[in-house]
């Protein structure tokens, strides 16, 4: 009696959809459930757009990962549609124009991962430049004692550092690197008046000026592919490269024929075209820094999060405005 | 006869004794060369004590490196010696008692290696909390693909360091921590009025009110083992352990014990007790960070010190005060 009670009260709860399951939730999936009724698309027997329209009345928000395309197909199956958020803070998993054309709102992470994103950003740098995890391998593998010391790494103080990209988390690496006595440039789509750092509107510039390249931009159309061959030539043979943006803003061929050649001096990289896969060229490469798309994830971001999205769907339940909602420029 | 008057000119600059060779000047050797004269006991037939012996009027300077004991008995066989410098920041190779007696003054590396040594205890940290080496062993081993996400790391901001030893390298270390949004407290020999950050005159009560620990103070009597089974206690489970002093400061065997039963969270380790060799135990661990001895080494503060010990052998045989003498408290 009591489980038919608590389940009467989990059905007038606002209904939330997901398409996919949405993994960072799952450690407090408890404390969402007491708001809100998840309506999982993924656990139904029915074929996706029948169950989408099946329940095209009820949704009016959908939760998303970075991972879950939202596509045009699937938003003509939920005309009450009116609010996606992801946990993300990008959103190039989702067709934009499509929402823009329907009215549907979209929240992102806001600023939950901007610290944490910066900070790897900067281990990751600091371990290309560093040879960290290189030298960690050399010792596990016992060759200290036989093969004598590992080579030199090369200083972060004094590097010319340039940053695509200066939104939350470009600002949040460029506090830090000040710290360490780098210098700091930037390319964005728009000089920024409030900013003190030099302003490059050609990424090639900003190449040919650093030592470092930090790639934090989102990835759109246009930001597809920015750093691409001529731009890595810029960087040159001593330079460095850094990515906790997006996969697809590397051209990634590319930047594997400059590592492999000597062409730049090293990478520190956070995500890939094609997740999980890394391409092969790269695990044998030294000056190479792989890891598996964490920059942005901690325990303490991932408790941050949860709690945004908490808001944002009270907020939307209730007629207020989301907490963490993109604007269009 | 050109060959001839360069050599006799070589014999007239001034001397200085190597005992071993110092590795850290081979790539600057020729500059050393044009103003002064090496005399590497290690290329004598002779036994030691006879070489310094028969050498023993004209050598009044000596170079050496971290890792080459001057003993006391070394330093009887050198009645006219004034003046050692060491390429490394401590003196703990160096009888220092046997030096005060003869009037040996010393200088050391002074500041060439602290902003390097402080950004590889930064970028320790930011991979044992965030698992960088880990998860780049992770994706080369193809794991992503098949296992899924990684783990989450922690949150460096809002961390609570407790920085052993407030010197050069330790208040470059807090300089850069403030970035990062992390709090500090430290222990030293003596609270040091001029700075803010709370002292704790214990050890242990540093450890018990820090998430972090990062030492970085000389091993001298008083601080060896400074690091005990206590402290690490003190730390707890979830606590980390930076190391890029000595390895005698920490306990090395109970460090490992407090690792593997999991009464402390995780290390970056820069040293060891027994270098190069590492304790098998660490080699299988994923929450350690092992590194072989190359916080302070980078081409570029190489280069400087190249610079600080011409300087520092110039001004000796000038009778000028040394560059970065090392005076006693």
């Amino acid at each position: 009696m009591a489980d038919r009670e608590e389940e009467q009260q989990q059905q007038r709860l606002p209904v939330v959809l997901q398409l996919r399951p949405v993994f960072a939730i799952a450690p407090a999936e408890d404390r969402f459930l007491q708001k809100f009724r998840f309506l999982k698309a993924w656990e139904s027997s029915m074929p996706k757009d029948l169950f989408l329209t099946t329940h095209a009345q009820s949704v009016r928000a959908l939760l998303c990962s970075g991972g879950t395309p939202v596509t045009a197909d699937d938003l003509r199956c939920l005309p009450s549609l009116r609010c996606i958020l992801t946990t993300s803070a990008g959103l190039n998993h989702i067709d934009l124009v499509e929402c823009r054309r329907r009215g549907i709102a979209i929240a992102n992470s806001g600023d939950c991962f901007s610290e944490d994103a910066s900070d790897y950003a900067i281990g990751l740098l600091l371990d290309v430049l560093r040879r960290i995890s290189a030298a960690d391998r050399y010792v596990r593998q016992g060759l200290w004692p036989t093969k004598g010391d590992y080579p030199l790494g090369s200083k972060l103080g004094g590097k010319r550092v340039g940053i695509v990209g200066l939104g939350h988390i470009g600002t949040e690496v460029a506090k830090r690197l000040v710290a360490f006595g780098c210098s700091i440039s930037y390319h964005s789509r728009k000089n920024k008046p409030s900013v003190a750092f030099p302003y490059y509107s050609d990424v090639r510039d900003l190449a040919a000026n650093s030592d470092v390249l930090i790639i934090c931009c989102a990835l759109t159309k246009e930001t597809h592919h920015i750093i691409n061959r001529d731009v890595l030539l810029e960087l040159g043979e001593k330079g460095v490269i850094i990515n906790v943006g997006r996969g697809a803003l590397i051209d990634e061929k590319e930047l594997i024929q400059c590592l492999v050649q000597g062409e730049i001096g090293g990478a520190g990289l956070d995500v890939f075209e094609n997740e999980p896969d890394v391409p092969k060229e790269l695990h044998a490469l030294d000056n190479v820094v792989l890891s598996p798309h964490r920059a942005v994830f901690t325990r303490e971001s991932n408790s941050s999060l949860h709690d945004l999205l908490i808001a944002n769907l009270e907020a939307f339940f209730s007629n207020k405005p989301l907490v963490s909602e993109v604007k269009e420029e």
